[in-house]
């Protein structure tokens, strides 16, 4: 079976990477089944055998691949036969780089201390020390603005939100690997943070439930928050 | 032959509106000829029999489409055997609303009292009072933060940017309706404006170039500025 490392936090089942999450989605996407094994930041050891020290790591056989585009990359080649994540479509890597450079930034601001509050103690100190030199400030200075970054990230949403609006999913018809990278961000906020950063009444929302929902409720029966 | 109303300045071979672009670009893709019909802001009499008062408007035979998204579709729909715009990567919609909430506001915020500048004096007093209107404030206290704007167009840009790193177009390997519709921004200031936007340095700046210059130099040939 395939196996995955997993972003995971001080509960060994909440599993919060937004990067893992868009892997979790596209294997099941795929109808493939994988064993999550729980990873923590300060395991850099762990996973050395993959030549860098980041999370998600896929191994399938003899195949070991790293980097959620890469893995995306490799499942659609390796599994030609299974439903595609229409990752031919160019636009695709322009919304996984809107949603890393300005839908992840505003989102970590509003949950970057609940994030080290459910990190494990050795991973706590690695996570504020490393942060709070990004930042340039305490983390609890950084979320003591989040409602500003709440308004900015309801701005941002924009074309999201009318995108959304004219067809069901940001892939079209059907959802694609675009679907699942914006949805690792909100998956990431939900299962670290109780702090509710969509209206129900956000058509946002709603895609959102729709992604809960599908494939069996794979992201829905995970540890969070219901927000 | 196709017709398209084609909004234009005091000049009526200045053709600048980042709509119409779109749609010459597509047409050029799909290597349909067209007239291009001048017309200004006020002269929405001249295209009312379309049921609407924008352009482009485009006439093929007994059709007549308005709204550049329909007529991408329209086009698309009625020349399947051309080359696609690959409207069918539902990302596009995405970049649409990216390009026209995100983009077109900072850009319009620097060259605001250019396009002014450049309408016909009928044009230019409907112009300057349904814009003033909207910002609060006269054109020329807009554009008196020309600098700001930009820096904060460079950083909006991000995500482009990245794309266009990795791989040659927006859409992927060859260009579709997504390059037009960013490129039609960037076209736009290009007719009105003699501020530079980009820096030649800039990968933006060499994908605006390959733009210009594919089909025949279509948008290059066109009257505007040489930034």
């Amino acid at each position: 079976m395939i196996k995955m490392y997993d972003l995971a936090g001080a509960d060994e089942n909440r599993r919060f990477s937004p990067y893992c999450w868009r892997i979790r989605m596209a294997l099941a996407h795929k109808g493939l089944d994988v064993e999550c094994l729980p990873w923590h930041f300060t395991e850099k050891d762990k996973i050395k055998f993959s030549g860098q020290e980041r999370v998600p790591v896929l191994i399938d056989g003899i195949n070991t691949v790293s980097d959620s585009w890469e893995i995306a990359k490799y499942l659609e080649s390796a599994y030609r036969q299974s439903p595609s994540l229409k990752l031919d479509n160019g636009e695709v890597l322009f919304i996984k780089f809107w949603s890393e450079t300005v839908l992840h930034p505003v989102i970590l601001e509003m949950i970057v201390l609940e994030i080290h509050n459910n990190l494990s103690p050795e991973d706590q100190s690695y996570f504020r020390e490393s942060r709070e030199k990004k930042f340039g400030k305490p983390l609890e200075e950084v979320v003591a603005n989040q409602q500003e970054s709440l308004t900015r990230m309801q701005k941002l949403l924009k074309p999201l939100r009318s995108t959304l609006s004219k067809q069901v999913f940001l892939s079209g018809k059907t959802p694609g690997f675009s679907d699942y990278i914006v949805f690792g961000a909100f998956q990431w906020a939900r299962c670290m943070s109780g702090f509710s950063i969509l209206d129900t009444d956000d058509i946002v929302y709603k895609w959102r439930d729709k992604m809960l929902n599908m494939h069996e409720g794979l992201a829905l029966s995970t540890v969070g928050y219901p927000v």
